[in-house]
């Protein structure tokens, strides 16, 4: 199992409607991040917009591909493209990268 | 259980160090944080030094004022405050601020 941690930046403007959707992802959105094995997956925000990802998941490549081929993840990470900060025309999920773990304790 | 994220930035100039550090932390600090109820903690490490801590735990508080009182923690702390900016006196363990939970799928 691998834990994976990655940081994304969200505009100053939109954290309210930032948190308010991500209190009512759809469910087709969350059947398919279980689908492709995303686990025990927590998206955490500071008040500057700072946010973090963690999940857990088998192979977080494979993981990553599968919500990339997913229709569901299209739509929704093109909805939430303009909430986001410096992504360079990336949509989100193509924007996560991973920090290096240097601790770990069961 | 709560999931807990929180932050801290470690000196540029001591980032070898602290993974070196981390990579042996001793044994009886990993009994104390297990004994403290500190679950499925892990410590990611950004190349700028930013640093993001998670854990699971019944009661962050509890877990909190749990190592405190730990003897082995306060050698830690003091040995770890050095590779820390902007802790402005206190030890690192005092400076974690915890971030807001947005969404959890599990």
């Amino acid at each position: 199992m691998q834990r994976v941690c990655f940081l994304l930046k969200v505009r100053a403007d939109r954290l309210d409607e930032y948190r308010e959707r991500h209190a009512a992802v759809w469910p087709e959105m969350l059947d398919a991040l279980s689908a492709t094995g995303w686990h025990n997956y927590s998206l955490f925000l500071r008040e500057d917009g700072l946010l973090v990802g963690y999940l857990e998941t088998e192979d977080f490549a494979a993981a990553q591909a599968g919500m990339a081929a997913a229709e569901v993840n299209s739509r929704w990470q093109t909805e939430m493209a303009p909430f986001f900060e410096s992504l360079d025309g990336a949509n989100p999920d193509e924007a996560m990268k991973p920090l290096t773990e240097v601790f770990h304790l069961a």
